[in-house]
């Protein structure tokens, strides 16, 4: 098995080495190429010296994935990285897409804390009931799709992360998610805004869907927006499943 | 701080040891007392050996977040553990909200790999586009408002991860879950089937809405409902992001 390789797509979990899973540790030990976005190979530097390192920058996604399918294919054992899970919004289904019908038996998903589970920690129980993930990236997908989902997941009072809230050329978008769950729920329906998490440079903030739009917000930043239970705790946000606590 | 003792949520990811993160390994080794689910602490025993450990029953929740802050104003060092994600329908709220408004910033959520996140890797990539978790439990959560989520995801074209799908006294729900899913997504829609991930007797089946009703379902079983670009890929279930891949 060793000698037609393997390639595994490894999550990383948030940022921080504590945050990862020993899976995923011994996965990249053992690998002999590792893929990657470089911001993502740079958190794992001394896990991968000696190693050959393929680094693309953020938009390479396909070019990473074709890379770590013509490698596997040499026989080699590769694995491509994804901060967080890399099923979610990750690189999961691009390298699996890739590969095609014939995905091989050593071809796995090693899954990772999940960005969303780790802004929800920091904040402390925000997704304490059912929630919806949604990306407000309209790279890839319609912005009427992006706003139907919004829209839908606001009106049944689901718990809503929000992933992808903006980068430097995608600036509207979150105003305008802002607008919609508006319609649905009240201005001062609790909002947690995690940036950084578990790296350098984490911010934690709680404030509401009415002031959403002051919010320091950038492409690192995952927005949860609770559900009509949602309420802040101290300085926790907390959504409860419903027990009689008192 | 250590002389007043802390109190972590600690989430163990899906049920391997090589599954669950180094922060949360480090927090059961520093605790000294452990509280939890029977189940979960066996899956656990040689690391919580010579530590006090409160085994509840799956119903005794409210009682372990009790016990739990009981133990934290004794000054203890505490851990109550969950399976998973302990945010994600796991002790994080629970624990939170006992503590009420004064919550100290001696204890914190130490995130896991969700059941969710488990069960997507078994898979394949089927989380790879906007999702939403929905769990069928009706013990907390009347039923209209599950019903009425589930429309609402289904019809926006979400993928959807049902967790609780199934009890020995719950054993309709998931029955109407797949006609209400019905309604908005043909039969072929892809489906996939999680037992017991990353333990004894695990279990994957990639199935269809149509047969959701045959497929051999319990309370240690994820099901994820692919949205309509969901596809089988060989044995892999892969929802792409919108790459265009050829």
């Amino acid at each position: 098995m060793s000698e037609r390789g393997n390639l595994l797509v490894v999550g990383l979990g948030p940022g921080h080495r504590s945050a990862m899973t020993a899976q995923a540790l011994e996965a990249l030990q053992h690998a002999e190429v590792i893929v990657g976005y470089h911001g993502y190979l740079a958190l794992i530097e001394e896990l991968v010296e000696g190693k050959e390192c393929v680094a693309l920058p953020l938009t390479e996604e396909v070019q990473r994935a074709r890379i770590a399918v013509e490698r596997l294919r040499q026989g080699r054992r590769v694995c491509v990285i994804s901060s967080g899970d890399p099923g979610v919004y990750g690189m999961a289904s691009l390298v699996l897409e890739t590969l095609g019908e014939d995905a091989p038996d050593n071809v796995a998903i090693i899954p990772g804390v999940s960005a969303v589970s780790a802004a929800a920690a920091l904040l402390g129980a925000p997704l304490g009931h059912d929630f919806a993930v949604i990306s407000l990236s309209d790279l890839l997908t319609p912005w009427e799709v992006i706003e139907r989902r919004l829209g839908a997941a606001a009106q049944a009072d689901f718990v809503l992360a929000i992933l992808n809230p903006k980068s430097q050329r995608r600036d509207w978008q979150l105003g305008r998610a802002q607008e919609i769950l508006t319609v649905h729920r009240p201005p001062d329906t609790a909002v947690g805004i995690v940036r950084n998490a578990y790296r350098p440079g984490q911010a934690v903030e709680v404030t509401t869907l009415g002031r959403l739009a002051d919010a320091v917000v950038d492409m690192f930043t995952t927005v949860i927006v609770g559900n009509s239970q949602t309420r802040r705790l101290g300085p926790k946000l907390v959504t409860p499943r419903g027990y009689d606590v008192h």
